[in-house]
């Protein structure tokens, strides 16, 4: 392959590893939704702590599928995808919706960002930060009604 | 250079890049900072909108420097750099602490993670992403007292 086909070939992995995500995402599959994890994964996330290891993120991630009444809603604006030959990232903003357990409706814009390491030949995710802004008015309180 | 020889070689890059970014930060230094971001910047930043690009996030900074009274302080825990030939990435906590103008002291732990492209032999930082979780309580603040 040359250098442009084989960069590509690995845009089109981590494509397809977001949509894998994605549809794992809205079927609440919790090991389809880390299958692609590194062990070396490092997460942060919505909630404190500031940093999740693999089997942090793994539990939180598992009990908070379990809030949502039927499918995640899942939507991606502005992908933008990075690929080196063997170490890749990307970004975009991502709504999450649905109905929760407890009564409340979820739909909520933030912020990710996925790192990606190819390790024995297969792209793998070692680092993610998702987050939303918060006001800086004197109530501090997180962002979570801004529309991209 | 052998494979492993470069990527070291690219590590050491990244890592001074991050060295020289700290000092910009500390001394107020606006253009400093921005001096390896590339046009295509995009940032996820404290403050809200959701996306800045990079002239959006050179005044937004601009402005933020002028509200520290002295030098800003600037500590790193956990710094993970991961480099490979055009493509890296880098994550850790940072501590962001200082005396304001308007007489606040502020000491906070943030999470970071920073993307970079080799562009015409150069490494550019073309995506950030800074953050701090929320307590999910009901009061929804952003966790600015957390420590690592």
């Amino acid at each position: 392959m040359t250098t442009a086909t084989a960069k590509t070939a690995n845009e089109s992995q981590i494509r397809q590893l977001v949509e894998d995500w994605t549809k794992a995402l809205r079927a609440k599959d919790i090991d389809a939704l880390m299958a692609d994890y590194a062990s070396e994964f490092v997460a942060f996330e919505l909630a404190p702590p500031l940093r999740y290891g693999a089997d942090a993120y793994r539990n939180m991630n598992k009990e908070w599928l379990t809030t949502f009444k039927g499918p995640v809603g899942s939507e991606m604006r502005d992908l933008s995808i990075t690929a080196g030959g063997d170490v890749a990232f990307c970004h975009c903003r991502h709504r999450i919706s649905g109905a929760r357990t407890d009564g409340e409706q979820t739909d909520l814009w933030l912020r990710v960002t996925v790192d990606f390491r190819k390790i024995a030949g297969r792209w793998k995710v070692t680092h993610e930060h998702a987050s939303v802004p918060f006001y800086m008015d004197g109530s501090m309180r997180a962002a979570i009604d801004l529309k991209p």
